[in-house]
């Protein structure tokens, strides 16, 4: 058995699933493993760095027995870092944060299917007017950034806003009973990022998986600070990212000020902290979902359980009905 | 046809729809509506005027030939507020924004139904602990006062957490699909707020009405200029409420201390445009759902439509499995 909707159709996906491009997190093995799995897998192609992508590719591509895609920040990538991606022929483009005319057109021509995250009704628009084959519509409680609409509103508003275009819904979602619930609202299937960096291929620290597997969503906090230290990474409005509470946005959210005028300092600091697994100071980027994540599982077992999950809901919807 | 749950067996309902307490706007005659339509309609205590309240109380027992219950804000309506309600016997006493132990036994002591509106997990428990025989988990894309945690996360986690004590979802609803996204999280039913403030019924302010059919999500903005204005409704942390962008917010959000200095001219000034319907003033508060709402319906027009949308996606749910 699997679930069948418009997503799945264009993929040829068992389930309705799809692992977020989370920078540093979801490398080639994770997005395999989804793949594989019958969810679909994104590279994270973050903000385009090629020493870090290319061998995350070559690993993908190396590994993927089915389609798979990569994403992109949408104002911070080069053209070459699309480039590169398009280069290992991905079945999808994924674009968040920013306007997707200025790569829509370069994407389509090579018979990639362009997706593209919004956070808003009228950038849904703006995504399908561009071009966009499918749009994923983010809420604010997911993990990493985001803008400031609810996913559970703001997935039925855009659905009948870019009708039919097909849409996905991203923030919040963990488990089945989310997925089940996209469905509900129209979405033909959903995104999930926090749940799958806690998979045993994320490439997520240890210690930063940890942190997720006891997190609940309280423990979450939308601050600039991890922007603002991560000094070239300029994010422009509306967009917060939602990470786990630890010393050093405990330390510095409200201060931005002086944090920006303790970077010769904080900067390097930082990246160490971040390369030794320093969860008290390197940001864990966490959607309020942690609340349902009480293991780190490997990615296929996530798919089938989630898919499965789903799949029992949806069968079980008509026992409702008197 | 109709829609069975813990919920509609409790108050033998047709459809597991709430509408919420909403002060000045849940009257007697929408509560009644909304109960006679198969609903459960809640009339507002809110701060707990008995001035507002009787009249109001005598409606709907006059007009409801159902069950129906009244609401009250924990930390403000006073033990003579809620010996009104229930000298009227309602089916339920609903109770928000505080510590429900105080009035728990006093409400279950009569047979009365014992509905808790949390906004966290922990606060579910504690509701719970307290008595509660139904547990409201409300996102903060609800229109006025609401926590910090969005709904779709945040049901399946008390979900988890209260089990086996039933679950309603609260905020970001307003309409079928996602009642039946609630549903799918574990919910027993839905809360819907915004969407009932735009019914016939609702003594809303036509003029807010209006505004509600008019506005999108990316109207709405959670302030507490409202509640400074109101100068004796001192609404402790973390409630924030979200209401529509209007002159007023507009001119003071931002600019809370000289607020508090100007309420001698403002607080009477902002009760003369409440009276007058002077919305660019006065509070609308309002969901994100607003993107949802095209037009003022009679309330069992809604929970027809709610309900039977629902029910024709939980039929549908099996129709998605390959």
């Amino acid at each position: 058995m699997a679930i069948r909707t418009a997503l799945t159709e264009a993929f040829g996906l068992e389930y309705p699933i799809v692992s977020a491009p989370m920078g540093w997190v979801s490398g080639g093995r994770l997005a395999a493993a989804v793949s594989n799995a019958g969810g679909l897998g994104l590279v994270a192609g973050a903000y385009g760095d090629p020493v870090w992508l290319q061998p995350q590719l070559e690993l993908v591509q190396a590994e993927a027995k089915r389609p798979w895609g990569v994403g992109l920040i949408t104002w911070a990538a080069p053209p070459a870092s699309l480039e590169l991606a398009l280069h290992y022929r991905p079945a999808a483009d994924f674009l968040s944060f920013g306007d997707p005319g200025k790569y829509a057109q370069l994407i389509k021509a090579v018979g990639c299917t362009l997706i593209c995250q919004v956070q808003e009704v009228e950038s849904a628009r703006q995504a399908v007017a561009a071009g966009a084959d499918i749009v994923v519509a983010q809420g604010s409680e997911a993990g990493g950034h985001a803008g400031v609409r609810a996913t559970l509103p703001l997935v039925p508003a855009v659905v009948d806003a870019v009708a039919p275009v097909p849409v996905l819904a991203a923030g919040g979602i963990a488990d089945g009973r989310g997925l089940a619930a996209a469905l509900m609202l129209g979405a033909q299937g959903a995104l999930l990022g926090t749940r799958f960096y806690a998979a045993a291929e994320s490439l997520g620290h240890e210690q930063a998986r940890g942190r997720l597997v006891a997190a609940s969503a309280g423990d979450t906090v939308r601050s600039h600070v991890f922007d603002i230290v991560r000094d070239f990474y300029p994010w422009p409005e509306p967009y917060v990212a939602r990470a786990l509470h630890n010393r050093f946005v405990d330390r510095w959210h409200g201060r931005e000020p002086e944090l920006q005028g303790a970077l010769t300092e904080e900067t390097p600091a930082y990246w160490r902290a971040r390369d030794e697994g320093d969860v008290d100071v390197a940001a864990v980027f966490a959607g309020e979902c942690v609340d349902l994540i009480r293991a780190v599982e490997p990615a296929a077992e996530l798919v089938r359980q989630i898919g499965g999950e789903a799949e029992a809901l949806l069968r079980g919807g008509p026992e409702l009905l008197a």
